[in-house]
């Protein structure tokens, strides 16, 4: 069964332009959560200021009707943000640091160490509060300042984020750039060292190479766990008007075409994205959703 | 060395519902010639009623400026066809068939062998005139009528192309439901009998597989021929609003980031892909283009 983590209220709409309601935010995660996915990443308890598109996270996560079965999960960048995090009931929370030093301190102003030592004291408070925490790994293919990233410089962190305690790893390609034969590598060296179960991959569909990357990985290396976001929201900030994280439907479509179980319809997820529609200054960047459109 | 043929605009105009000049069309293919691309399907000499975006083909042809080493080709059904790409002076000629009988019948209304005999002269034309011929079999993994198509059925069409005369194949997934895993299926068939030479796989990636599919190919079979439409032009007639043939301009990038040589710069194309923004409806379907904007 594949594990999808729906991102895109999150990492989808952050990348987003447009600043939209809670109400749009809120009628978005109710339809997912009518589809069957079993994960939604919700919001993300960082500084207004910083990002905008997540001060309503509280409110959204109040609002919205929860579903049986269905983990809703918040980004908490530190102590403060797990405060609210704790106070509006997430399920989950999630902590990110980044494979590439140069990103991780122009993205959050921190070392990678600097960064993992900032989550210590979260993820041992998530832990005595009984919430499972996800780590989040960026740019660990290729830097928009370094360029491509060393596998073994991917690895180290990946380890330290299990050494404080997070639940399961994100390995994202934040700038689309990888290709399946670096997908590969990181795999080889990290799979050594790491069970599969524990890893999520989270590709962006920048330059058309996300779902060729899943599928490799999903096909040569029994890799289940994917991010995706619906309707393929976001874009990239070093790449304006370029697509942003994979399509939810389209991943699964092609999962599913590859032989994968599905915890949810791809069209019902296209569907879903569509609530979206009215509030987006841009058609959906799925393939499926020209069919629920 | 990637072998591309860039079929936008044929395939790719041909599935456009608005009809463009002939200056519109000139100018897109002068545009495609500096790119470094080596073949483009510039035409189709088919009945105008049939298909109107391919009825200034003879003019197109007249007015292009053809650039050293580029092999201008064009779509023939039949003698009459022939004729007139021959007063054209096209550089290669192009029948087409499919792997389903239905499709076929609905498409040319003729079964596979009626169509085949069809051809029959038109080859042996071509021949005398020192033209190469390329052989289109369209549905030969998913046909919208029969579904699936077994391999069992596609190489047979092949082979009896290769017995008429026709120089290269180019295998076609017309509804663009291929997964790699069915690319895999069909090649382990076909290149048991027929050298990977002669071979082009033509992607639609209407479900968004098409590049994954390819790099299946080129990595796992060391296919190195495509078919691809620049700006991702063309829809599907079975799903209004879904995308067409896979961009060239996203399909080279992604060979590039498997380790393959192109003939032209990825960018470059989705540059001269822009030379048909004003005259199509809808934003242009590459992931490239975004970046060429």
């Amino acid at each position: 069964m594949i594990r999808l983590v729906e991102v895109g209220p999150r990492d989808g709409l952050q990348n987003e332009k447009k600043v939209l309601s809670v109400a749009a935010k809120v009628s978005f995660i109710d339809a997912l959560s009518k589809t069957g996915l079993k994960e939604i990443e919700a919001g993300a308890f960082v500084s207004p200021k910083a990002i905008p598109q997540m001060a309503g996270s509280e409110e959204v996560f109040r609002q919205i009707n929860r579903a049986k079965g269905v983990v809703y999960s918040a980004l908490v960048p530190n102590e403060t943000g797990f405060d609210r995090a704790l106070a509006c009931k997430a399920d989950k929370i999630a902590v990110f640091t980044a494979a590439s030093e140069t990103f991780n301190k122009k993205n959050i102003n921190a070392s990678i160490s600097e960064s993992l030592e900032r989550f210590r004291p979260v993820v041992r408070r998530a832990k005595a509060s009984m919430l499972p925490v996800r780590g989040y790994v960026s740019t660990a293919f290729h830097c928009p300042y370094e360029g491509p990233i060393e596998p073994r410089k991917v690895l180290p962190v990946l380890l330290e984020l299990l050494e404080l305690g997070v639940d399961e790893l994100s390995i994202g390609d934040t700038i689309g750039k990888a290709a399946p034969r670096e997908v590969r590598r990181l795999l080889d060296t990290v799979l050594k060292k790491i069970p599969k179960a524990l890893i999520f991959l989270h590709f962006h569909d920048t330059y058309g190479m996300a779902v060729a990357n899943a599928l490799t990985a999903y096909e040569d290396y029994g890799i289940t766990g994917f991010d995706a976001s619906a309707g393929g929201l976001g874009g990239c900030p070093y790449a304006p008007g370029a697509s942003g994280n994979v399509a939810t439907e389209d991943l699964l479509y092609a999962l599913q075409a590859s032989g994968a179980t599905l915890p949810a319809d791809p069209r019902a997820v296209a569907h879903a994205a569509q609530t979206l529609r009215r509030h987006i200054d841009r058609p959906l960047a799925s393939r499926l959703s020209s069919f629920a459109s």
